[in-house]
């Protein structure tokens, strides 16, 4: 059994075009353009011969039964098709139009399952509405008051948009599987980093999806004449966010692991003026790691270096926290399999966590649950230059397709 | 002879009125505030039995003549009634009303001079046109090609607005004034820091006026997904800010003087979302000294250790110029005699640099130039609640007094 390059290859363009401009594809959650889109791939799936269905989140699930599997625990894989504001055209739709590439070639080569193999596209992964609502759904992590008050930024309602869709809101939560339904799940995705490219591994099997702590601190000093006030009576706001974000890689050498990354990216400084001491600074803090442990660790070792700054300038500060995801470890048999299948079809492959998040670590709250990752030319995503290599695609979707049968024979 | 407390406090108190809001006191440069305190303050000068005039650049010189020193050059004080939006009522005024009292007081007191002792109020110090424009003007440091495109932040013109006061735009060149008018000039200002008030000095005689470079800096490196991108993958231009701002108070240490100061008080990060490794980053650096040679080594000091920086974490760098404003040392004769006053009236002084911009720095191109300092409640300037204990006024205004007739006598 091998992927058809070219009925994939072709499904990816067909589905690249539909929200297209010059600025990227913009196919948000719901939008026209997703309805669109997800219409087509129902089509396809009906199509290749594949069950459908629509669960109450609006996910799109496609199944690939036979009376001998009927009841079994189902073999599952899938991603997303909605995309963010001009983005590229595999986040996300690789790994639902590989994995019906996959079902097709199950379903060709007519060999016998044990189990039911299906394909998932999950409803708004990017968050127009607060990210990964289908597969949320799924694992019943949503509830009734982020329906009803969640709205995009535009200010548009997620009760609205899914009445447009043919969703009921209030049913949003009977979405909720049972874990005695499904027996495994896999996701293909772009890595949406450097690592495969620069090391020229066409795949990675992904054994921890990262979580993370987002905080937003403040340091309060005083604001003060740059030409009058002395160095050394100075308490600058800035300079106490300069030494504590110089000292960023030396703690995470000390305190954290291979995975950890720690990231201050949106930075701003009171009054703002060159001839003033800065009085105050607001600035966010992002730390991930794959291991849950190493995370809680790093967030007492980082709340007591950002302490210990404050008080070394003469600073007030306080720490707001904005986000709080846990680890999601991959499961050890599924990681496994994907490495032994690898090695059959001889992938070159590492093992490598996830950096992002993915429809995969709530897929994880359900059922044994891994990811494979191919390589980003030059580790871009979202963004209209995001691509991959369409050997690298193939070698994906084929590890894809050898997992899925290892794991439903 | 000493100064009359009350006809001075209730000079500060009257222009304090003239353009006071909730807010503090704004009397931009020939804003209709501003000339009406130009005029109050040469009606003052002319009840005072003063002569007043007006030069070409709007500068109201007012002097105390008498035959036996008619042609002598001139012993000449001063500063600025213009103020920031929202500013304090000491910020200039304090120099031109303590000025004006002295006058009187010597006036008053008939004792014979052998210079003529003047008083100036300068126009646009604060810098709604560019800054120190009429001291620059006498100096003759301002060219046509300023008069001509200078606008205010609102974008109205300097010449639209010299006409409307009655100045010729045209004529604003021939305020330049011969170094033989002048025998010495003294500016009486607040400190606008914290050091005379920590110390419990009341006064402080300027021994230099610091020069300054301003520069504005980018550091170029690549935006990039922070959860998907190994902290050793990075080109992160945060980082190489951080550390080059954690290293300046070292460089400073080593590298600097007593009154070096450098100040990072404008930060910008590129594309500012907690989620992206900064991509870029666009910063100011400040630095001053009241020494030039000083302030030469420290620009090729930081030069180095930017390119340093930027260098060790992949960065391109660019570094514009904005500002490059000379140090200005005192006239040693000048500070002797300020410090000799002050000890024979029993005043407690230090000799202290200017960590900001005053007119008497351009005074000091045409004639021998000291200032004396006053304390700043919690060294707070350019901001409602600017001010100055009356008996530190009271001894600063003496100290200016003495000086001025010690020079003109």
């Amino acid at each position: 059994m091998q992927i058809n390059r070219e009925r994939l290859a072709q499904d990816l363009e067909t589905l690249r075009q539909m929200g297209l401009s010059d600025k990227g594809v913009t196919r948000l959650a719901f939008s026209k353009e997703d309805i669109a889109a997800r219409e087509w791939l129902i089509g396809q799936m009906e199509a290749a011969g594949l069950d459908v269905e629509i669960d109450p989140a609006g996910n799109i699930h496609a199944m690939l039964l036979s009376s001998a599997s009927d009841s079994a625990p189902k073999v599952a894989c899938g991603s997303h098709i909605d995309t963010v504001r001009c983005g590229g055209h595999l986040d996300g739709p690789l790994g639902v139009l590989a994995g019906l590439e996959a079902l097709r070639c199950i379903k060709e080569s007519q060999v016998s399952l044990a189990h039911p193999v299906s394909v998932i596209a999950f409803s708004d992964e990017e968050g127009r509405f607060g990210g990964m609502l289908g597969s949320r759904a799924m694992a019943g992590l949503v509830e009734l008051a982020e329906i009803h008050s969640a709205k995009d930024i535009d200010g548009v309602a997620l009760t609205q948009c899914l009445e447009d869709a043919g969703v009921n809101p209030e049913n949003l939560l009977n979405a909720k599987v049972s874990a005695d339904d499904y027996k495994a799940f896999l996701e293909l995705h772009i890595e949406q980093g450097p690592v495969l490219e620069q090391r020229a591994i066409p795949i990675g099997v992904v054994d921890g999806i990262t979580g993370l702590f987002k905080w937003e601190i403040t340091l309060q000093g005083q604001a003060n004449h740059a030409g009058t006030t002395p160095m050394h009576m100075r308490r600058d706001a800035f300079q106490g966010l300069a030494r504590f974000a110089a000292d960023i890689n030396d703690i995470l050498a000390r305190e954290g692991a291979e995975n950890s990354k720690a990231t201050i990216g949106k930075v701003s400084v009171w009054p703002g003026s060159p001839n003033v001491v800065p009085g105050a600074c607001v600035f966010s803090l992002e730390v991930r790691d794959t291991d849950q442990k190493i995370l809680e660790h790093l967030k007492s070792v980082f709340e007591k270096a950002l302490k210990e700054c404050a008080a070394a300038y003469g600073l007030e500060i306080t720490i707001a926290q904005l986000s709080d995801i846990q680890a999601t470890p991959c499961d050890a048999d599924i990681v496994d399999t994907l490495v032994r299948t690898a090695k059959a079809q001889n992938l070159p492959h590492i093992v490598m966590p996830s950096g992002a998040a993915h429809d995969a670590q709530y897929m994880a709250h359900i059922t044994k649950t891994a990811m494979i990752f191919v390589p980003s030319i030059g580790g871009v995503s979202h963004n209209p230059a995001e691509n991959t290599a369409m050997d690298d695609i193939e070698k994906g979707a084929n590890l894809l397709l050898h997992s899925l049968y290892a794991l439903a024979a």
